[in-house]
C-alpha cells in the first residue's frame, strides 16, 4: 500500500509550478520507484487567488497564508520557493520548529544567511534539501555530500548562471554587444527586468558559495566571495578571444590550498579545447578536481520550471523515503560533521596568480608600445603573446592586446593602474583572467 | 565518538587495491564528513601472500580464503572485487545469506546474471552498491536511481568504455590503423592482453544493461542486447568522418519507446558539435534524456584504480551511513517496486531506424555508381550526401561513400547483402550508423 507523504508549497512561481507539475505529471513513475504516494495538499501564494492552471485546480488548498502550511499537522514537507531572504528565512525556521522537514532552492538565502539554517535543521534531526539552488536540474549537491564522499574536492569551475552563459553565447555567435543581447534574453524570459543579480555575477557567487562549503567541508563567508560580472565585456574582446583559440565564460572558480582557499567569480577566457568552452545557451556545468576521482563534469539545465522542479522533487522524493525508512538523519545538511565555524581564510584576489588578457585603448603612435610594455615589466609581468593593431593611421585610438604569463593579481591591477595614467591611454583598460594557458 | 563498520575486501586486484588506498589515504576526511570509522578488517586474494604495499600492511587480516571473510561475524560489509560470474556470484550471494551488505563493479555478473542477487538483497533487507560497475568514478547509478527519480529517463547515450575510447581517439589523432593503436594501448596498459571484452562491444553492452534496466524501471535481457565492436573501423572511415563532420564512438544507446525498448552498441558517427564527440582518450560520458529534467552529461574516468576506488568507496560510505542510521532500507536495489519480471520487448536491430555511413569497396568503372544507387533507392533509401572517390585509375578499386537519410535497419542490411554481391564490389561493405543528422 506504501505510506503517503504531504506536501506543501510556498510560492506558485516558476520552480514552483515546475515541481507542482513534475510531481502531478510523473506521479504512477514516482509511486512505481517509491511505493509512496506523494500528496501535494497544500500551496500558498500571495497572487493564489489570480492563478489558475490545470495543475493547480488538483491542489486540495489554495492559500495566500504561508502559516496554513508551516502549521498544518498534517503537512510532512514544506517546500520554500519564494526566494529572496525575508520571509523566506522566518518560514523555513518557523517549518523547522514545527518539526517539517524543508526543501528549498533559495541560493541567495543560504549562501548569505544559511548557518543558522543548518544548525537548527541538523540539531532537530530533520532534513533540509537544497539540490535545486544550484545548477537547477543538474544532480549535484547530493553528488558532492554523498557520491564523491570518499574524496577530497580541491577544485570548482563552475558555469552555473544560465542567463549570463546565454548572453555571452549570443554576443559570440551573432556578433552583437552586451546591451543588444541582453535586451533580447529579456524579451525572450531568459533575463529578468532588472538582470543584475545574474549580470554582474551575484547569483553565480550565492551559487559557487554554496558549492565550496559543501566541497571544501568549510563555511566560505559569502562577502569574501570576489565578483566581477559580464556588463563590461565587448565585442572586440570576443573577437581576440576568438583569434586566441579561447571563449569567454562567466566562471565561478574555488581552489583548496594547504591553508586557504580562493573563491572567486569573473568573466574567463578558457580554451576552446575544454569542454567547458562547449557548454552554451542557457546550459550549465560544473567541473570538479577531486583528489581521487580526478576530473568530473556535470552538464544540464541550469534553471527553468521542469529542470528545477525536478530537482525540488527529487529531494521532496529522498526525504519521504527517509521518513518512510522510520530513521533517523544520518548525513549533516552540509554533509561533513565538524562544527561550522571552522574557517579557513578566503585569499584576496590580489594575492591569486593567473594568467591574464589586458586589452589597451591607446593612441596609435610610437612609443606608445614601449612605454606600456616597459610598465608591464617593471611590475615583473611577462608576455606570453601579443595582438598587434589591424591598419590604423597615426592619431587613432587602436586596441593592444597581451596574454600575460601567471602572475599575482595585485601586479596586474598596479600595472594597469599605471598605464591607464598615460596621456596616451584612452580608456580603461579591459582586464580578463585566463585559465588553462600558461 | 561515532560506530566503526568493518569492511572485508575479496579481491586486491586494480579496484581492490584502488579502494584500499582511497579508504586509508582519507580515512580523516571520510571521519570527519560522517563521523564513522571505516575499517577494512580483511583482504581475501587467491595471490595475497604475493603481494605487498604500504597500504596492504595496514589491514589486519589478509587471506586467500574468501570465506574467512563471508564468515566472518564482524564484517559489515563485504566488497567483491574480484569480477567474473563464479565465484563471484557465490561469494555475493553467501555473503547476502550471512546477514552481510555487499559492494561489488561486478559489471558482467550483475548485466547477465544478476536477478537471483538483487532479489536476494532486497528479500533480506540489505544494500547491495553497485556505483563503480558503471562509469568507473562517475556518479551515474545513484544519480538515476535518487538525483532523478521524479522523471522518466528516456535517452541515454553513452560512451562507456575507456579503452575503446582510447583507440578511436588515437585513431583519430594519429592516423594510426586499429591494431597498431591496439598493440600500444596494450603496451601502455590500457588494453588487456586479451581485449576482447573491450573492442568487441561487450563490457559496454553489460554497463548498458545496467543503466537502461535502472533508467527505464524494467528489466533488461542481457541477450538481446545489440553489439558491435570497434575492431573493424578503419583509418579511412575515420578520415572520412572528419570530412563529414563527425567522430566515430563506440556509443551505448537505449531508448524507451511507448510499448518497446532498444538496446544497442556500436560505432556510431556523431557530429563534432555534440559535446559527447569531445570525449576523449580514456574518459566516459553518459548522456540522459529525461521528461522533465531534460539533458543531462555526466563525466569522468570511467575506469582505473583511484577511480572506481572512489565509487566503491563512495557505495561503502553510504551503506555505513545507513547502517548507523539503524533503519531499513527504504531505496530497492534497482531502484523500483514493481516485480522484476516485468519486460518490455527489446527492438530487433533491423527494426531500428536511423542515418546510415555506407562505404562500398567498387571498382573504379562506368556505371558502378548507379548501380549501386539503383539498389538503395529499390530498398527505399535515399540519400544525404555522398563522397567522391579522390583520383583514381579506371580499373583500381575505390570508396564510395553516401550517407543516409533515416532508414530501417533491415534495408540497409537487404541492399548491403545485394550489393556485396556485385562482381565489382571488391571488399564487404562498411556500415556505420550515424545519430544526429538526419
Amino acid at each position: 500500500m506504501g505510506k503517503c507523504i504531504n506536501v506543501g508549497i510556498i510560492g506558485y512561481g516558476t520552480v514552483g509550478s515546475g515541481t507542482v507539475e513534475v510531481l502531478l505529471d510523473n506521479k504512477t513513475t514516482i509511486k512505481r520507484k517509491t511505493g509512496i504516494d506523494i500528496n501535494i495538499k497544500s500551496i500558498a501564494d500571495l497572487q493564489i487567488n489570480k492563478k489558475d492552471d490545470k495543475y493547480l485546480r488538483e491542489i486540495p488548498v489554495k492559500t495566500t497564508d504561508a502559516y496554513d502550511i508551516i502549521n498544518d499537522p498534517e503537512i510532512d514537507i514544506v517546500v520554500e520557493l519564494i526566494g529572496g531572504y525575508n520571509p523566506a528565512k522566518q518560514f523555513i525556521m518557523d517549518s523547522l520548529k514545527n518539526g517539517k522537514h524543508v526543501v528549498t532552492a533559495n541560493k541567495a538565502l543560504l549562501a548569505v544567511d544559511g548557518l543558522e539554517i543548518f544548525k537548527l535543521a541538523d540539531e532537530l534531526g530533520l532534513h533540509l534539501g537544497f539540490e535545486g539552488s544550484v545548477g537547477g536540474g543538474i544532480p549535484i549537491i547530493r553528488v558532492i555530500k554523498e557520491d564523491l564522499a570518499a574524496n577530497n574536492i580541491n577544485e570548482i569551475y563552475g558555469i552555473i548562471n544560465g542567463t549570463a552563459n546565454y548572453i555571452l553565447t549570443k554576443m559570440d555567435l551573432e556578433k552583437k554587444e552586451f546591451d543588444e543581447v541582453l535586451r533580447e534574453a529579456q524579451q525572450l524570459g531568459y533575463a529578468e527586468a532588472d538582470p543584475t543579480f545574474d549580470v554582474e555575477g551575484i547569483d553565480t557567487a550565492h551559487k559557487i558559495t554554496i558549492l565550496a562549503t559543501l566541497a571544501f567541508n568549510t563555511v566560505i563567508p559569502y562577502e569574501k566571495v570576489f565578483v566581477e560580472g559580464i556588463s563590461k565585456i565587448k565585442q572586440v574582446d570576443i573577437d581576440f578571444a576568438n583569434r586566441l583559440g579561447c571563449k569567454i565564460k562567466l566562471l565561478a572558480i574555488a581552489k583548496k590550498h594547504e591553508n586557504d582557499i580562493e573563491v572567486r567569480v569573473h568573466p574567463t577566457m578558457i580554451p576552446e579545447r575544454y569542454i567547458l568552452s562547449k557548454v552554451v545557451d542557457v546550459f550549465n556545468a560544473i567541473y570538479l578536481v577531486s583528489d581521487k576521482v580526478d576530473r568530473t563534469i556535470h552538464y544540464g539545465r541550469g534553471a527553468g520550471a521542469r529542470p528545477t522542479g525536478s530537482a525540488v522533487a527529487g529531494d521532496i522524493i529522498n526525504i519521504a523515503r527517509w521518513i518512510e525508512s522510520g530513521c533517523k538523519k544520518t548525513i549533516p545538511i552540509l554533509g561533513f560533521k565538524d562544527k561550522y565555524t571552522q574557517y579557513y581564510p578566503v585569499k584576496d584576489i590580489n594575492d591569486i596568480r593567473s594568467s591574464f588578457y589586458l586589452r589597451f585603448n591607446a593612441l596609435d603612435k610610437p612609443g606608445v608600445l614601449s612605454k606600456i610594455a616597459g610598465i608591464l615589466g617593471k611590475y615583473g609581468i611577462s608576455i606570453s603573446s601579443a595582438i598587434q593593431p589591424g591598419e590604423s593611421s597615426p592619431g587613432d585610438v587602436v586596441p593592444l592586446v597581451f596574454l600575460t604569463h601567471e602572475t599575482l593579481g595585485r601586479n596586474v591591477t598596479n600595472a594597469v593602474n599605471e598605464i591607464d595614467s598615460l596621456d596616451v591611454v584612452k580608456e580603461k583598460t579591459v582586464v580578463i583572467r585566463v585559465e588553462g594557458k600558461k
